[in-house]
């Protein structure tokens, strides 16, 4: 077992400005298959329109925003849950006056979280 | 892309009193390495002491309460989150007035998801 409040787990830059991630599970806990982080995206920030082999799967817990991939624009707040598949574009975006909080869930093949 | 509200999936019984899930993210949404459901114990409940094969991970959102493994108790709370490894024997205590809500991720394999 493993238990750890996310706020105690200190946020990483995550390669978008304005974008970090803490990394409540992973290798280090024992984790074989999936690694879990939770993103904090600021007010006003977009992370920029990429894709990678590695599903996502994501759950908003607080502030409102946006996701955007080719198939159009929809919007997200406390409780959407959201699924990107693999090789999918995708792009997050804050339009609340709060951080953009979300549980993040990814495989560890065939791209090993950071 | 898929994006849904929990709320507007349905809760369906998940073998325990007082516990149900509602399955946000499946192999219906295209995820091929591991599935998301929102669990929902009522206040009082308790799930059995049980271990199986998959790996959890959880994020508590709601309520408050403990989890039970052979190592202790552990006090959740909104912001927890919580790995349980294959085989290791776990049990969830809902301690609170309301709803204790986690997102519990699960490995496909070797047991899916029902």
């Amino acid at each position: 077992m493993y238990v750890k409040d996310y706020l105690n787990v200190p946020a990483e830059a995550a390669g978008s400005d304005g974008l970090s991630a803490r990394w409540v599970i992973n290798a280090t806990q024992g984790a074989t298959n999936f690694a879990m982080c939770i993103y904090e995206l600021q007010p006003g920030k977009t992370t920029p329109f990429h894709q990678h082999d590695h599903e996502h799967e994501f759950f908003v817990f607080e502030g409102k925003g946006q996701v955007t991939t080719p198939e159009g624009v929809v919007e997200i707040s406390p409780g959407s849950a959201i699924f990107i598949s693999s090789g999918e574009q995708h792009q997050f975006s804050n339009l609340g006056d709060s951080l953009l909080r979300m549980v993040g869930v990814m495989s560890f093949a065939p791209i090993p979280p950071k």
